[in-house]
């Protein structure tokens, strides 16, 4: 004999992540905790929508009248921005969203938490971004929010890799637009030449057995993050580990913005 | 410090019911249960579509690709049935469905379980049709799917009202084209005429403080059954139990088509 479910209802409100592919997203558990933590009925769901439906489909899923939210994830974050009636300050950066809001007028806010949470986590790890020298692989919608964060930090020097060398050179102007001082260049990483290697590409996500760095090798005093949450242990999470590297992995980075990303969402509520 | 939901991730697999309102639907916890209990990774939301969206929003969270399955309640049931590829046997004789789901090449099965749910619920609480004198309200497509399944069990009569008389006449037909034999007729409900009285109407559902009947006395020998989920106690059944009489409320038809409803979503799948 079954029991009732005690975690949903009819008043339950919805939130979603939408993604291709979707299964390596942790926001469902993450966030739906968050909510359940401050009591409040609500649960946020994988939506797995094909890269070709987007646009109809996301148009679609804001009709739902007791849908209040939806978090992007790859490949939608620049395409989001479309979605958003208006943009907060980092998405407006940035050029790219990951989180829209539905507000009592019906209207939809958008902005971007990647960068903060991203920060969120070096910083809970002991890592401070400041005068130091970072490497930052991927010019995307994470990877500019983070770029755009870890300006705000002040570092030394950054260097920007993406496979679109464009996409590339586009971040690096708008960092040395938050902070002419940063030494900004764009290009592979050079080994050793850096202090932090940051992943924000989705090189080696899922089964993808491929390190973003091109080697193995790295020097056991850079501190190496990777943005992506599934596999935990990422092939560029392993490589730093063998090198004896300290390393902060993307759930931290989740983790450091989640309780934003609810405040965000109740906040545009009122 | 919150923890994770430990219910949900990214692996969950989506269903869902749509209505207009949303928040009376008792299935996300009811079916939800079902497939907690059958130890499967799913998860059945509540999914309010206002009625002048539903159907651009139905056609598109078919694309959704982990969403596997969809429900359908008041006022939807009958403009269902355009969503499905191929139409089961009660489907096909209500005219309407309450229930679809996706087959492995993409396509969508549909059926009708309120029929089976109500005469199982009946006899659940040890009540049988056959032989007796049934009086219906509500010849929508809940109204109609009971109509088609109480044939089935074949009462001596059945006397069908709705607000719209061609509507009942067109279910009475149905009903007759089950069973020649039943006595079938259109109209109100002449009080003491019947051992059984349905609501499959609407009317009672939510902060509606409407008796369908039109009064609040019943004959104790009468069998009072409504499908309204929410409130538990509707005007009909409160007045029933007042006047003495057995009651079934809408709630055992829920329970009495869930399994039946898994069953259909999981084997559509293979």
């Amino acid at each position: 004999m079954y029991q009732d479910a005690n975690y949903i209802d009819g008043t339950t409100r919805l939130y979603g992540i939408v993604g291709d592919p979707i299964t390596q997203v942790r926001s469902p558990e993450m966030v739906t905790g968050e909510f359940v933590s401050r009591g409040i009925n609500a649960i946020l769901l994988p939506i797995h929508v094909p890269v070709d439906d987007f646009k109809k489909v996301s148009r679609n899923l804001k009709k739902i009248a007791n849908l209040d939210g939806l978090i992007f994830t790859i490949p939608f974050k620049a395409e989001a921005m479309r979605l958003a009636d208006r943009i907060g300050p980092q998405a407006e950066i940035v050029g790219a969203l990951n989180v829209i809001a539905r507000r009592p007028d019906g209207t939809w806010a958008g902005e971007i938490f990647d960068g903060i949470g991203c920060v969120t986590a070096l910083k809970s790890e002991g890592h401070s971004l400041t005068g130091k020298r970072v490497h930052l692989i991927g010019a995307g919608g994470a990877g500019s929010a983070i770029g755009v964060a870890v300006a705000h930090e002040h570092p030394a020097s950054l260097t920007v890799f993406d496979m679109d060398p464009e996409r590339a050179a586009a971040l690096a102007a708008r960092i040395n637009r938050v902070d002419p001082a940063i030494a900004v260049a764009v290009g592979p990483w050079i080994p050793g030449s850096t202090d932090f290697v940051l992943n924000a590409s989705p090189v080696g996500m899922l089964d993808d057995a491929r390190n973003p760095l091109g080697t193995d090798l790295i020097p056991p005093a850079t501190v190496v993050f990777d943005a992506i949450v599934k596999p935990e242990e990422t092939p560029l999470i392993r490589a730093a580990r063998t090198c004896g590297c300290q390393t902060v992995p993307g759930r931290l980075m989740m983790r450091g913005q989640i309780g934003r990303i609810v405040d965000f969402f109740l906040e545009q509520k009122r």
